[in-house]
């Protein structure tokens, strides 16, 4: 057996065990009842333990620079395969246990206080707690940049965006920030000169809401063989390429938002399910990275399923579902009810047109807070000054401000630019698809999907990590990412 | 840190292993869509490979003898605990690694085959395969009695049924055989000397179906914050102590057999519920062994909700969900339809009464044929001499006959007495029960299960592994186990 062969085996056991962490956590998030969290606590703690006790094993050491040695007989997936192993055992070797333990325990503390906090819009509870996960989160930044090689930021990026690299998102992020408070004035200016769409009445059942979602979701191509809908508090893609497991929830009042919730999914659960079947369980055959991912399901929530070409193949379904009647169930009316646009203080409610606004916000204060230009205690201020810079308005309390959102009190640093590299990335590579397949949007009107999902599977999904990001969208669109499609996409839909 | 305190962190992780491996083992048989096959065996496979890695490490030898030669200084929890560690140990190590895959590997062949010829009705297509599971079924044996220091088949029941004894078994199970023959033809000729109860007529939708079992069962004690109620091809009770998952199928023609289901399963899930909280994930504090837990579900159903007093308590709930109307809903209807008696070939279909008929014939032939004693060649007709003279039928195929059951066939040697030692098991502790709760009956009637639970949670449920089960059932019953309280029961029940 090979060095590279012995590591295969060590990989697919890491991926089956973490492909079972996966079922877990869907099933806690969707299936298990109240009492049940302590003792799922247990077993997670204690995969998630042995998981990381098969990549940290000492005989990695020896194992990867044997199989690096022997690189020359490897194919380019056994390659990239390879890098990807060194990749994530850097990852889990550059930082001391007992720092990780250290910041995995502050940030269990400091998300239930802000739990707490949110509701309460008390950010000087929150405050210390997020001062200590800052303080922790920027030793296991500077620790990550050594053993890497690039900056801390870069450090942390790379847990979710591999090679993810702050000069490129700063030039992004800069363009974008260049043409963006106009183009929105614009677009409102735009909105507001025309009469809104009529709304449906509601109620409308959960079930209904629930059969219309299966009925669309099947049409564009999620196999129920190998994948269920649920429900849970937070909508998110979970389970693993082989049996994606798909979660909403439903407002009887407005079926539109469990249903674009559930297309945004389909398109994560897509990719998941078109990741290289011969990869398995190994690093290359996974997912690209959380910029790619978030691409996949903003082109079939934004690119696909908010056009007017969408809009006319679902208004029937959706009419005859929910038994609608009149003006309001009219395509047109669909349509112009999932591009309105609106200035708001809440990132999670944002428009396509906003979000990248409130991304961008989020990016600059991390990147100084990380880089002790900004501390915790100014974040308010900095907050109110950035948003208004950004798109007009102040938030009217820290709770629609700095504590509406997770990821900093739970210690998920550098998460942020993916939203909008994914964005950016879904309006290039649609933009690609719609030049390689002719009359694409005429497809899409037809309820045929076939022709724009071959395209993502063999552009995209098929390609699991063999390429790093950069390459894999030159590759697709026969262009570097750029802003430039983003901002076409936004003026022709905006105004038109 | 010492040796015994080092083996319960060691077995602690384990447990949570485990507990994460009955987890998926629901959702595979209650939610995993069906493509999601392949990628679950690899996630179980991985799992339990660890957790085999976990029970066979090196360090284990040294530790166990350590904490057994300081073992004056354990608590008799303690020390019950590192008797049940060895003797898991020993049945994990006493077996070649080979040979255990080989087993497994001719059991997953035998499985299949099995599972197309019992509609086939094909035995000499499942002959191969249980000759082969059969000759390496007796090589497991041979090992592991020498590791236990018991007979090879007391070994195959001890991983079922700790400490079980075939001395016993034979004991009880020819006391039962003299007097079931006559018992049931005098049973019988009292029921048809009767007219048969009114049928109240179907359909009765899954939906209120479901709605009668949770009243029922909530009522009866089931928390669904610990636990809940699912559908699976065949129902059965998972989870883990603080998280009990139960499964039943519906039929819309017949709501008792569901019913009667998921009272049986709600059994074995009290069970689970009431194990000991702090010994969670340790070997002490899981269920004694599969005769205890199988009584747990008979004493649930057999005992307490095929008697009179539970159809008084009953039949308005199931009256009103049903809406149902007429004598056929009356709860002396409602009973006798419960404990109808008859002479059918297949166990899974039986009554209470014919029910360990049934078993002791797979006993005996179990035993005869890992003795050498029975070909399997010669099953079919051993199979029909021994049905016929324990309850005076014969299979009118050996699809009603030896191709029935899949235990055999996937390896399950060992485990039928089980079923008979529990229902022995539940009529002595039910009669204990009534001794010591007063008016017992009349609590139930009431729809009142409180008394019961109580005193089924203090002398069986929080006693985890504590004794073995012999002690047990001596220190709840005030007796050793026997037939006198089962014999008992028939009669009064059958011949009032």
């Amino acid at each position: 057996m090979t060095a590279y062969s012995e590591l295969e085996a060590r990989f697919r056991r890491l991926g089956a065990m973490e492909e079972a962490i996966a079922v877990l956590h869907w099933d806690t998030a969707a299936m298990m009842p109240s009492g049940g969290g302590p003792a799922r606590a247990e077993q997670l703690a204690t995969l998630r333990l042995m998981a990381h006790q098969l990549l940290t094993a000492p005989e990695l050491v020896d194992l990867l620079a044997a199989a690096e040695s022997a690189a020359t007989s490897l194919s380019q997936w056994q390659l990239a395969n390879l890098n990807e192993m060194r990749r994530r055992w850097r990852h889990a070797t550059a930082v001391p246990g007992d720092l990780v333990e250290a910041l995995s325990r502050a940030c269990s503390r400091s998300e239930a206080v802000w739990r707490e906090a949110r509701p309460g819009n008390d950010f000087f509870a929150a405050l210390p707690g997020l001062e200590e996960v800052l303080a922790l989160t920027r030793e296991v930044a500077a620790a990550k940049a050594e053993a890497l090689g690039t900056s801390p930021y870069e450090a942390l990026l790379d847990q979710y965006e591999p090679g993810g690299s702050t000069a490129l998102i700063d030039r992004l992020f800069d363009d974008i920030a260049k043409f963006l408070p106009q183009l929105l004035d614009q677009v409102l200016a735009r909105q507001a000169s025309r009469p809104s769409p009529p709304t449906p009445q509601g109620p409308f059942p959960v079930v209904a809401q629930r059969r219309a979602a299966i009925v669309l979701i099947e049409r564009i191509g999620f196999d129920f063989a190998h994948g269920r809908l649920d429900e849970s508090a937070h909508p998110f893609c979970g389970g693993t390429p082989d049996d994606v497991r798909l979660t909403t929830r439903y407002d009887e009042n407005d079926f539109a938002q469990a249903l674009m919730g559930v297309l945004h999914e389909t398109g994560h659960g897509l990719y998941e399910r078109g990741l290289p079947a011969e990869w398995r369980r190994q690093p290359v055959g996974e997912a690209r990275g959380m910029a790619v991912h978030e691409s996949q399901s903003l082109l079939l929530e934004m690119q696909v399923c908010r056009s007017r070409a969408f809009a006319v193949f679902a208004a029937p379904i959706l009419r005859e579902t929910f038994a609608g009647e009149g003006e309001a169930w009219e395509p047109e009316a669909l349509y112009r009810r999932q591009i309105r646009v609106e200035r708001g203080p809440i990132r999670v409610d944002a428009d396509e047109v906003t979000y990248p606004a409130h991304v961008i916000l989020r990016y600059r204060l991390e990147r100084a807070m990380l880089a002790g230009d900004l501390m915790p205690l100014d974040l308010p201020g900095a907050w109110a000054d950035g948003l208004k810079q950004a798109i007009g308005i102040v938030p009217a309390s820290d709770r629609e401000g700095c504590l509406q959102d997770i990821h900093w009190y739970d210690g998920a640093w550098g998460y942020f630019p993916t939203y909008t590299l994914g964005a950016l990335i879904a309006a290039q590579l649609f933009a690609a698809a719609r030049r390689a397949v002719p009359k694409l949007l005429q497809t899409i009107q037809r309820g045929e999907f076939g022709p724009l999902l071959e395209w993502l599977r063999t552009h995209i999904h098929a390609k699991g990590s063999l390429l790093a990001t950069a390459a894999l969208i030159e590759a697709a669109t026969g262009a570097p990412l750029g802003t430039a499609a983003f901002e076409r996409h936004l003026r022709e839909r905006y105004l038109e």
